[in-house]
């Protein structure tokens, strides 16, 4: 059982001053919460029907499970259609990023959490463990965008950065509308590949800091892409 | 002004039932309306604010154009946050894929009409002139699709067909988690490209029918890329 009060708290975590204020943020959906607990990310309880538990039991040694209705699901979920299962977990200590060596995703003013969650499944499919969010980003604990990662946020870590300083230190990668088409660049094994807003691209400081200017041509009439497809389109072609 | 049983009618089409019934739907937005004019789209009626109206002029001509105002947008439309304009289309007569000497996307099964947009939106990009669809993928005409397609609707034909009989003509492509890298493919000039549901994939029938099976190599964690996301790479692959 929930109290009203415990309700209260876990609603409150569908804003973002909440999560800043506590520090925790809510995992909800039947394939993310089992894929939390078992790649062993510290997980400070679970919510979950009676039925979910019996068949995770495997999953729940060792953490703090609390049976709930689907009643109270509802009432405690962000989603219009809520998941068997919730979890509640700390926001990670932020670390400096690692740049050397790697391949990271950079995120400029990113706005629609959907496409930073795709942006960071993206990341765990093509084997990158960090995507760098410019403080102006959607948050990253945004109960959409933790749905849109479908479990990544698990492998990836979010760090949030300011992009000019980390340009420095190694080979950066601008997507842009007017720059070398994407076709004549080779496999990379380190460097920063930057995307940026959805509307407006990346900001005139942000590119003109980059070492490369890359552009996926167009063939068509379409006037641009979803910032989630051309990360893709992306690292479909400098990281295989 | 519209009347009561107009209003009805127009929201009506937000159901598939009803545009199937009247062979029309709704396209909405202040991106797209103008896409849909300025292509020669054959828009039957634009509803639209004063001031949107004003703006829009030159795109006008021999178009027959309402003035609604806010309230009644709201009323017409199927976003929370309605737009300024929205055009009232015929849904295209069914015509015969052309698929010799060109590149088509065909989708199986394709569930979300997100991702149908953002498909048709990526086969704009590419200059990828039909998308085919499965008789079991989410309406295109549904209003969330057209509104992701951001106008591509306009210049990309959808063509609902069965999908077997078509991969006798051309060379095709299966998206699949197990077949050959497509890093060992090279640029086409024609075939088909196919994509599947987005939990399942594409059909046991399908993959047999097809010529090749491709695999975007996974290099980390993540279980699947979204549909659209798998789209946009193979594309970026085999298309330029």
């Amino acid at each position: 059982m929930l109290s009203k009060a415990q309700i209260k708290y876990i609603q409150s975590l569908q804003h973002k001053k909440y999560r800043q204020k506590s520090g925790q943020f809510i995992a909800e959906g039947d394939k993310i919460v089992p894929e939390l607990l078992s790649e062993g990310v510290p997980v400070q309880e679970v919510y979950a029907t009676t039925s979910w538990i019996s068949a995770h039991e495997q999953l729940l040694n060792n953490v703090r499970v609390t049976a709930v209705d689907e009643a109270v699901l509802k009432q405690i979920s962000a989603l219009t259609t809520p998941n068997q299962a919730m979890a509640l977990l700390n926001i990670p200590e932020p670390t400096p990023a690692v740049l050397k060596g790697v391949v990271t995703i950079a995120l400029e003013t990113i706005q629609d959490p959907g496409n930073l969650g795709t942006i960071i499944r993206i990341a765990d499919w093509f084997g990158i463990k960090q995507v760098i969010c410019s403080p102006d980003c959607v948050d990253a604990y945004n109960p959409k965008t933790i749905q849109a990662t479908m479990g990544s946020i698990a492998r990836v870590r979010v760090i949030e950065s300011e992009i000019i300083p980390l340009l420095q230190e190694v080979p950066s990668y601008a997507a842009t509308l007017h720059g070398t088409n994407i076709v004549e660049f080779k496999k990379i094994e380190e460097g920063i590949i930057l995307i940026g807003n959805e509307s407006r691209g990346l900001s005139d400081q942000v590119i003109a800091a980059c070492t490369y200017r890359i552009t996926i041509p167009r063939l068509g009439g379409a006037e641009s892409l979803n910032a989630g497809i051309a990360a893709g389109i992306i690292c479909g072609r400098l990281l295989i």
